[in-house]
């Protein structure tokens, strides 16, 4: 058999690239993780995670990514920080050409590059970013126990997260730029009986403010062109999530909003190909899930790589 | 809607149940966690665990258990002792009944109650157990490295993870019981071909023993009778598991080996009836997959009883 550079190249450093890696050096593959700048990925952003099983007092999401991190250095993990520009897959040995020019081969790959949430790319949006602005309900929404809090979307993934605010927040303003939902009736008509969210219509986000954290959000109706400041101590983002496919083509079979499809065992439409973590057409996006996805790919690259040198 | 006495009962305590707990609660579900003896499941007789991320060092079974049980109690997570004895899932309102007498009403139910390995039944192989003597190869593997094992079995498993074991080991006898293994006939010529392998066959292992960690394991061939004694630090078995689903009946469909049958998104063939964790019809069985499954589970739960409460 023709080799490789290496038999799996994990793409993507956040929880679900470093799991991959974790149980690939354990197995020892000669395996290569690249992470674009440094590991972490999404729970960079995320001040706080009390939902990872296994630290009672919650854990910040920098600290959980440096414990992964000097994990899969016990097993001599080799990590690179390198952004991968295209692949080619249209050989069993696969091409990955990096933004710098140079290229890898590898038998198997594992792509675990996360995705990200849409921006409303309004001033203070970034600036807020951990410190009130918030993309997951999930995540940060017990932080707002009787508070009031703004949400921004009206998708399915809004209008279902400002009811699961509610459960903390004394108030929810639902902002959303149409007159109506695109969300399913069902949660639409949650919504509407919910004595808790405000729904603002055909309003738009022009500001976020505040000293340290999150005060204010500034609104404006586009139909009126009124303006509105809102005093909220947190503002939630829905307005869609995108996956981290740039390199990707077209390569590999998407779903209708171009996360990566993937059987129960984490294979790829592309023989070789294995995918983990949010980039994934998954049920749920969490670390938890992130690392259960790598540990299989991994199970399933090992199990393709154990055929192809048969 | 006529009420049950719980929203959400989860059955089991080991990652996959604190996992469902901890979510649900966080969820502020009306939700209760039975466990037959004490939370933790199969990681209590795992030693050290290596592979689940956010432990660089690694943690004992026991404290990453005392850590999940400490976390899901910080957000007032219901857990009781006792054990099911039958579930009756005819009506939509689930019902419990314990083995005390007492019972339950629940919307949903999350079962998370594991798998057992298959014992030998052998003396020795209870003293041992995370001794020398395991059942998880991922697991425990690299603390045989450059010592010898046994490894007892014939399937898939048995012979797959032998030839994992010789990563580590430097030499594996594969003990099987009959003159030919059941495992597929690609990971036979792999075991033939691999150096480390010597293969026993017509074996039983008849006795497990050592000072404080396994030292010796005695077998007897079956046609010959012809006893021998073999130098091991360890001591794989991988002669089947079996799920942990005795009070289940046969409401919910199972798999040809008794797994629970689970869709992507932890749906059962019950509606209101999810499942996580080892217990499910899973391609690899680990605390990190149980764990992801548990959020997944909860998910679904969630947007069940949503639905119920419309």
């Amino acid at each position: 058999m023709k080799k490789a550079d290496y038999d799996l190249v994990i793409i993507g450093g956040g929880p679900a690239g470093l799991t991959a890696g974790l149980y690939a050096a354990r197995a020892r593959m000669k395996v290569i993780m690249l992470e674009k700048v440094t590991p972490g990925g999404q729970i960079l952003v995320t001040d706080w995670i009390e939902n990872y099983p296994g630290f009672p007092e919650g854990i910040s999401g920098i600290e959980l990514v440096q414990r992964m991190t000097d994990q899969v250095k016990r097993f001599d993990l080799a990590i690179e920080s390198a952004e991968v520009s295209v692949l080619d897959l249209s050989q069993p040995i696969k091409k990955i050409t990096l933004t710098d020019g140079k290229a890898l081969t590898a038998h198997a790959l594992i792509i675990a590059t996360g995705a990200s949430p849409n921006p409303l790319g309004v001033p203070g949006e970034s600036k807020f970013s951990g410190r009130g602005v918030s993309f997951c309900g999930t995540c940060d929404g017990p932080f707002f126990r009787g508070k009031v809090v703004a949400a921004v979307g009206g998708g399915d993934t809004a209008v279902q997260e400002s009811i699961f605010l509610t459960k903390f927040a004394s108030k929810v303003y639902l902002i959303h730029r149409r007159n109506e939902f695109r969300a399913e009736k069902i949660l639409q008509e949650r919504a509407f009986a919910n004595e808790k969210i405000e729904i603002l219509w055909d309003s738009v986000v022009t500001e976020i403010s505040g000293l340290t954290n999150v005060e204010k959000v500034s609104i404006k109706n586009v139909k009126t062109n009124e303006k509105k400041d809102l005093a909220v101590a947190g503002c939630f983002i829905w307005v869609g999530t995108r996956p981290n496919t740039q390199f990707v083509g077209d390569a590999i079979k998407v779903d209708e909003n171009g996360f990566i499809i993937a059987d129960v065992n984490m294979k790829t439409s592309v023989p070789g190909v294995f995918v983990a973590g949010d980039v994934r057409n998954t049920p749920l996006r969490q670390v938890v899930t992130a690392v259960g996805d790598a540990a299989i790919a991994v199970a399933s690259a090992e199990h393709y790589l154990e055929n192809l040198s048969r």
